[in-house]
């Protein structure tokens, strides 16, 4: 319903979809480089998400522009870093619970959660409605941390 | 000249030219935090980059629209490292070489260029043009290679 104001978002989402349909094996040469590749799209994700987040909790100023900006480009990061999670990728430098890999299925639909929410966040800062605001990102950072409990360890 | 073809890059273009502007204090809490996301954006960009120069120099087979996808992506994220050379972040993990401080505008020139020699490639995957993707995909490693040289650590 908001297409006409996200000609970006709809593009990328359109990339990621596609992108991770792509086989595993023609996206990554080794399981590190996938790991490296999904740890760097979350620290992207949650920097731009954390822009926001901070203007919705009142540490920094409102500024609608800003919030849209960063709304806008987290919501494009958010669909990149599960593809790095591809068979082979459960072992080495990273948190991820080996659980991922035995339910696959409900890990994308927790991923696709937090996705949605964040989609949220971006209609909502498109608006400049603080309030609506707020609570899209009260609901992206129970996805978030829903997921982290579930499959990052500690 | 080819704003038709490209919403999500014309959208990604302004929107990271508006987050350069922002005060870096507002932007990183940390030196820290602007050198981990520095170096997240460039392991992004890299990864789609390199999906198409592999095709470009014949090491996967050339898909028309993995390339084009990969290097829609690889030119939105090749906007967003820079926003972390932030004042201060010179020392700690990383491999910048302290001159990017004492001459950041030659440094910007050189992230410029190469972000240009990026536009070029995605301009050229649009078409489907092998030959066109090949030269632009040598005119991006050759700018990636001369700001490192300058400006990267061994």
């Amino acid at each position: 319903m908001h297409r006409s104001f996200m000609p970006g978002l709809m593009v990328a989402a359109g990339l990621a979809t596609l992108l991770g349909s792509t086989p595993a094996a023609a996206q990554f040469a080794k399981p590190e480089d996938a790991i490296k590749y999904r740890k760097a799209g979350m620290t992207m994700m949650a920097t731009h998400f954390g822009r926001v987040a901070a203007m919705a909790n009142g540490r920094v100023p409102f500024d609608a522009k800003a919030a849209a900006d960063n709304a806008e480009l987290a919501t494009m990061l958010s669909k990149l870093p599960f593809a790095g999670f591809v068979d082979g990728s459960d072992k080495g430098d990273t948190k991820a619970e080996p659980k991922i890999w035995s339910e696959m299925d409900k890990f994308r639909a927790a991923a696709s959660k937090m996705q949605d929410e964040m989609a949220k966040v971006n209609a909502a800062a498109k608006t400049g409605n603080i309030d609506a605001i707020k609570a899209a990102v009260g609901g992206t950072g129970q996805a978030c941390k829903a997921c982290h409990d579930s499959y990052r360890k500690e």
